[in-house]
């Protein structure tokens, strides 16, 4: 499947990378010369070592392990090696880094370790359309001429798919997210705004913007249509991307899964360069999704100890409002099966 | 099987709580409105989180799920829930907290995780008078009328079946326990007091009661036979508790399993009413069996690593004193099966 | 397997003893009355404590069992514990500790744990003289007179048989260790001490002894030959013994496994007797090899993360000059079988 890893503008020049953890693998994610993304498995080819341990930095023109130094140039072909030219047989496209295929959309690098990856459009873009309606309607963002004004990374004690789970409803929202039902009062009704085609839920009356106190937000995305002005769209891009629309920002969810009971949460928030660039205070902006991350990671980590208890042995209940997460169980159940 | 977990007085008032772990499942005990003790799984029935995840507190009249706000009366009963009168076919007793088997004795709460609970009787009963060759001799000590003086709680790294074994025999007091031998001298024979049918391990000549320095105890507690009287009587009831009495207190040992080589024991030390309400120093008191815990736990811990060495595959040796031991084995035996 | 456990010298007299770890056992190693060194098994043959939790120690006569005061004798033999007499049956010997087989060689206690071990000759011995091409050519150097100058213990985060690659090929050499291919110029060519039978790696020409800075040793080793002097011979004794000579010191590094990624080294670096009596200073011969050490140890634990990498499952590439490593991984596999 699709995995979402990197924002392309963290790769601003050729050479500049990052690694990140894909299920058990380190992948390495870097700008080629030509300016293309690329990812290799973030292994040498020769005895197995991690080519790069920090999460992320910028090399010249090549990748050289620092065992024994065979060095990959940014295609990842073999390019150098001790003694390499009294080693005729050995091929230096066949003993490239191994390659992971890339795609770029909303500003962000996707990989797919599979050898013969879904179609992208079949897998991301549909998800989009599934929920929104129409593609158009996210390109109206502009996503990927956004700029990135914070970026926070939670540490979960819970699996991937309680977080899922928890993103695709709104039944806690009542509960456990009071200042956001203040912005979105349908939220209070615990309709998410996932759970009708094309639906963004409407900001209160007496609200100004999407933050944490409802004062005014920052500059408006110009292609925001006038429907979408003064209203919230959540997205979930199975497995592991969130993608939330309001007027004047993007907030965007990477999840890491890093043990059955542990995933890392990288949160973006997106807004017009210029209002980064101007150095706008996005505190107020900021702080509402924090505080929702917050509250909703806590509740998943209260869930996850009991996920073995015997009581819950055949899962809980849906509630009516809850109905589209038994589509989820149903999807996790076929890639398992 | 029966598992013993909270001191009744713990449970103060209607509404008091307390959350214990028994195998690897969370329970939740409290006491209903109409002052009966109730114990439930302690995982929500909609979506499975904790319902509460504090050791202790205490509640009005609710337990509330924080995730999604289902709500519980003290009894388990589902009484309500965001949107619950749209779920016509939602049963309120059947979606109620799952209900955990309770008894009181001794003054404390045992529950039964089993769906249909060996006989108390047959069970934690026949193992006292197995070892006392009849119950009165424990009921003269009035168990549920004593108050806790002191509570130690240890984390002992070692498995609880070590822990049991080290309790039922003495063979080891000469070794590691010089104060108790010096309070009861025939323990210096490595006889434990458990090897035969209805005896209690004497006091020296020169002890005045059962304290660290053999000074005298406090009030003596009525009801205490002449017979019992400077005497000491030690009860294993398989599989987590352990009851000492002497003349003028009882300690109760309750042992946690939490992992295969860590036990959590709590042990509680007993008064007569008057005497945990006057003050009157206990130190000398809860200090010799402190000590005695300590040995024992530190014998058990350098014990646990070495259970996987080759040279135990077979186990070790029993010698004539520690053969009732054998019958601990066989009775481990039969469980796993 | 033969595995070199402790340095003779440190069990000083009869009853200094040491615990060590050898595979998930811990085994005692001590010196008896007579002289001669004893290893056991570091149980308890009752109910299998602990017998010692330190590393080293001494006793006077006796290992005696803290938790029920069985008591054994140097030579293991069970010679008193309480009521023993009235334990007829009990045969002294039959229930001594458990004895592992035991040889001393260049002054280091070497042990095994089969119960039918190998012959030393075959496995130990035969190691050294197929590296070196016969064995006078290690006697050369007494090993078993000189003493411990100096004693670093590494703890490694990386499985023992990347330890061992690791240090059986010299390809890495020119890229890690730019002190040692200073030292010895050859190295920068990636062909190992080892790889040729009987070969030692030459000192550079301006090279006046084995230290960080190359300049001159302390007093050479008096039976080094004129071939040996100005040279470094390395040997690996599989599966966790490497041997490094040099005329003036020999540094002999012992590996524990500990867990799958988890390897302790203790390294010696040893001298004559009055170079380390006379208190030379001994830190530029000392860091050369222990930056050797870090140098390794850290590719060994940048490569111990990706072990478990799809694309390295079927290992990586072995270039020419490391073409004996694969006689390890097949000697490995014959082993696990």
């Amino acid at each position: 499947m699709w995995f979402c890893v990197v924002r392309s503008s963290d790769l601003g020049k050729p050479g500049a990378f990052k690694t990140v953890q894909v299920g058990t693998e380190s992948i390495l994610v870097t700008r080629a010369r030509s300016g293309a993304v690329r990812a290799f498995y973030n292994v040498c080819r020769h005895r197995g070592a991690t080519i790069r341990t920090e999460e992320s930095g910028e090399v010249k023109r090549t990748f050289q392990c620092p065992y024994h130094a065979w060095t990959y140039d940014l295609d990842g072909k073999l390019i150098a090696a001790p003694n390499l030219t009294k080693m005729a047989d050995l091929d230096r496209v066949e003993y490239g880094l191994v390659k992971v295929h890339v795609r770029e959309w909303l500003g962000y690098v996707w990989v797919c370790l599979a050898d013969d990856p879904p179609s992208f459009e079949d897998d991301v873009l549909a998800a989009v359309t599934e929920r929104l309606g129409a593609l158009d309607l996210i390109d109206n963002y502009d996503v990927p001429s956004l700029e990135v004004g914070r970026r926070i990374v939670y540490d979960v004690q819970a699996n991937w798919k309680l977080i899922i789970e928890n993103f695709m409803e709104c039944y806690h929202c009542a509960t456990i997210h009071p200042e956001l039902t203040e912005v979105l009062p349908e939220f209070a009704d615990g309709y998410a705004a996932q759970y009708f085609v094309g639906h963004g839920a409407e900001f209160g009356d007496e609200i100004q913007g999407f933050t944490i106190d409802g004062s005014a937000g920052v500059d408006r995305i110009p292609g925001v249509s006038e429907d979408q002005d003064r209203r919230y769209y959540a997205i979930t891009i199975k497995p592991q991307v969130f993608v939330n629309l309001v007027p004047d920002h993007v907030i965007l969810h990477r999840m890491f899964p890093m043990a059955v009971d542990r995933t890392v949460v990288e949160c973006d928030w997106l807004y017009l360069p210029g209002v980064v660039a101007g150095g706008k205070d996005l505190d107020k902006s900021v702080e509402l999704f924090h505080r929702v991350n917050e509250q909703d990671f806590e509740a998943c980590e209260r869930t996850q100890p009991r996920m073995s208890s015997r009581t819950y042995a055949k899962g809980g209940v849906l509630v009516p409002s809850e109905h589209h997460i038994g589509a989820f169980h149903e999807w996790v159940q076929d890639r398992i099966g």
